[in-house]
């Protein structure tokens, strides 16, 4: 249910109606607007209903939400969300991009990768100190020495830091030293790794499951609003089907499904979506045209050393040519996207 | 394989070529270049090799096609074709764009179709007289009424008329009065009637089916080709996956691949693609951005009225639109996309 | 619509409700029964509706058939259909087992094939004369050739022979040498072609297409029944999925689904199913337990010399194997399978 | 690698082979046999090889494994493993049931469901406490009060308790009331919590996932027996494909594959299969048939009032039939499955 507050209601207004809602067994996730403030209640279906809260003098209106999926949607709130990301802002007309290797390596791979992701512009920097690896045989990931090796290229760089949770144990390691907590498409329906991420204050970038429908993958990113945690991106990356041609099949279709049913900014990774390095500047360009509010890419500083996804990986030379084809499709649709450092 | 011809080679030198491939059991594709003239030769795999074609003296060299498909592909033929689609040039910097109603309903209908997909820019006409439908007991279309309300439309306007032909018997109709054949998704594997197409010399619109890869997609193609007929327009429509949100997927990642795989031109058809009317616009930019040479898009006067495929059909204004919104992003991606008619 | 005559109506009253049927616009199936007579009435959706036959003293009831299908449904025909095909009952308490190699490739393999088939008990020649080949440069069969060994065959065994047709202009010459014609997975939804077959009165064997739900199965096979054929043998053969280790995903849920949405009779093929011989004892004795009326599997004398299909085909040792394994899971499900031939 | 210890080596050769094993940064997993001891040797790609512990004079050969996936592979174990699960053997002659409700819902339903599952001959009663539904606002399951209710049902009846895990943390609650502990389709590649799983020594009921490939599938497993839990049954439940007509795609395939590949049991579950009861018994016959070693399969006393799951839930007599019609297909494919209690 949507609680829409009197106009001129005050903070106190606010908090007795979170009381109350509280009461009657509903959790209470209020959105202080310039216009209006309205508070989402949301809980267990077989709850007692929340319509005689009209009743309270503060309270304007109380309307049901539809959709199966509730402070994700588009009827909670209508305009699309501009998430501040650890101070870059997420959903608005400048586009953003998280570039880097799958997993970090070793300490020169890593700087390297970060300087080619700055100097072309983007705004943060991607990799894997813990891996959900196929196999239990892989390489698994340098684990806490990757995490500082991330910490050392953001401080050089200045790019934020995006790297992978797989396990709620890790949860508090992670929060130390991510700026935003990767949850990948294996974990989309791990409800308990939904709910720990959303416990924290950190942003997520939510990645969609291989056979996870939209109305399922919005109700997974729902376990995380629902714990309070509102600053969740989320993200196509490719769907399983029976096309042999692509690793994954990329869904763009998401992109205009998911800008018209949910607020939060949707992010788009053509690397594995595709699966092959040449493939990625045209569905990156693609992403951008559908409606993407950013693009999260795959790069090494030498594709074929890659302890994993090489095959899906630019290079450096190859990755600053994706942005600069990038920004003019951007520019077509009213977006932007930040040019390359001056040097 | 490829016989590539001496510089120099004459015209006789080319017939005596043809002559003695015919004589293995191969059947010849000449392709005259400005630099070089080559000749495609295919057959069962079984055959005789054609090496000892290199003994004769207009003969510069004989290299083998390693890909499954062979005249649709780029080791056939590195550069993209440019196609002479009844006189307009598809494959080149200009896109094109088919639009129009699902069905020919009435002369009403198509006129005023005909005249939205004029004024917006369009080159083309799409209309069915002939319906593969799902079920027996639905609309089948117009037939040979229909084909004469499109040649009275395409009168009216310029327009070219793309049409769909359903089965062998009706080709030498179709053939008498569309311009473009279109072959649909259903009959992707009707091989039969793919080569009743390939013995005409009319252009055709080949679509994909709903859940062929590819690779089985361009040996297909490859039956048209084989009979001579090599003015084809591949056409991406969406494939069948897990996913309920869309009709379809649309699988914008066939649009690179087949252009890395073929010289033929790639159209993009976002209506059936998605199956909604608000998502076709942006998966038109999409596909754009993603490297298509023109788009296939339902219109319809009025979609609410439409006896099919109504909820996936933009009227005129939102067509329009479209047109308008495309424009900027053909010209970020080095395209262009000719303007609305001058009233 | 289905009506229902009165007990005791006369093949005149049915005549006179035929006539007024086909007035009405919709064309008449009537199906003469021990205990009552009905009359199938069906037509495009717009047409006036049909109740008022109720004011004829011969009809009892004008019923509704709410499914998209209608002759092929339980509706219409509530008991399951014992189809007489080439003297063969297909549907009853007896499975029907096809079995023979995927293309006839010359007379010793043919007849040796043959001998194998009649030896381990099954009544059904399967052996294709005209392939539907993925690439226009494999083998496409021996035709008529292909058809002339098959007759022989059959008159050295006395197997009744199933065999593809692959084009509208092939029917009549099919129709000339094959007890059952079948209509191959990709060939589907080509209604021309499903129109044709349905305008003979040969039994037709219809495979499912490979990305085909079973509504629109179902559908595409009453294009057959609505033309007056109405011995159709439906047959599951695997369905694409995102799955790898299996050629195709035979689909053994479609076996009870169709038991229950249709009369008519479910043969399953686990070679085309599964891709693989070493998989096809095991999905034999499944389908049987899951409710399949009758089997077609692959075999060849030599499968590891076969022009196509080689890994999916059983040789004759263990194809009499399979025969052996499905008996007692016949049994375990109240049918029977004919034993082994007395040597 | 598989290192063969020689005839007569003793269990202190044993120890010193486990010793240099591990000193060479694998992971030693000995399997002692009647005939002969070997020691399954895993860890990442890139350590040094084994090929010099052919030196040790109580080693016969070291033989490298090439699947993907290792100790859950025939090659590691040619025969199938009858694991003890609780005292009941599985993978063995006898088939196990495992069937329930979907959620423990009271004391009253839990009881019930115990009573007419052991009534039936089932040897497992499953039933969820933790339920991962897709919706956070969905009931959430009873907890540790369903964990208690299924105790108290155990004790009545003697069944073995199946129920889910979701969590890492909830593992040592887990182990304290379940006898097998079941991890779900959406959990397949939650790394962390197979890990866990795998540290236990309780049996676990080992979901494959929606869109997990029988080859990812058994990495995953791999997980659990890296960690020394041996005891791991395998689990088809249906995987995602374009199909509507059933809720997923059972795909019986899988069975056969899984038992050419690996050494564990393979249960197959009919009910999240097809997700329609109607269809259940004979799926469940279609899954002995294919050679399941057991079924799971979801009851409820009054499947109309389920909070979840209800439409794929049997009553107590249909679930008594099923087992009926199972037993004479289970004796048709060697197998046997327990009659009903006397009473």
């Amino acid at each position: 249910m949507i609680i829409v507050m009197k106009k001129g209601s005050t903070a106190e207004d606010l908090k007795r109606v979170e009381v109350r809602v509280t009461e009657l067994g509903y959790r209470p996730h209020p959105i202080v607007g310039v216009e209006r403030t309205i508070v989402g209640a949301v809980g267990h279906e077989d709850k007692t209903p929340l319509h005689d809260l009209e009743a309270m003098d503060c309270v304007e209106a109380v309307i049901p939400i539809l959709r199966p999926y509730k402070l994700v949607s588009r009827e909670f709130k209508p305009e699309a969300s501009v998430l501040d990301v650890a101070g870059v802002a997420v959903g608005g007309r400048e586009l953003v991009v998280m570039a880097g290797p799958c997993s970090v390596e070793s300490r020169d791979q890593i700087l390297k990768s970060a300087d080619a992701v700055a100097a072309a512009g983007a705004q943060f920097l991607r990799g894997g100190a813990f891996k959900p690896r196929t196999s239990p045989y892989a390489f698994q990931g340098l684990r806490r020495e990757g995490l500082e090796l991330l910490a050392e290229a953001r401080k050089r760089t200045g790019l934020r830091v995006v790297t992978e949770v797989v396990s709620v144990e890790d949860v508090p390691l992670l929060v130390e030293y991510a700026d935003v907590l990767q949850i990948g498409a294996r974990n989309c329906q791990n409800y308990a790794l939904l709910a720990a991420v959303g416990e924290t204050r950190k942003p997520v970038l939510f990645k969609r499951g291989m056979a996870t429908t939209i109305k399922e993958y919005l109700q997974a990113a729902e376990y995380i609003l629902d714990r309070g945690n509102y600053t969740v991106l989320l993200c196509e990356r490719g769907i399983r089907t029976f096309e042999t041609a692509t690793r994954n099949t990329l869904d763009l279709n998401a992109v205009p499904v998911l800008k018209r049913e949910t607020h939060l900014p949707v992010i788009v990774d053509p690397s594995h979506g595709t699966g092959y390095a040449d493939l990625v500047p045209a569905m990156a360009r693609a992403a951008v045209a559908a409606g993407a509010d950013g693009l999260m890419i795959e790069m090494h500083p030498n594709p074929s050393e890659a302890l994993s996804d090489g095959p899906q990986s630019l290079g450096p030379a190859d990755f600053e040519g994706l942005m600069r084809s990038v920004r003019p499709v951007a520019e077509a649709v009213g977006r932007a996207l930040t040019g390359p450092k001056q040097k």
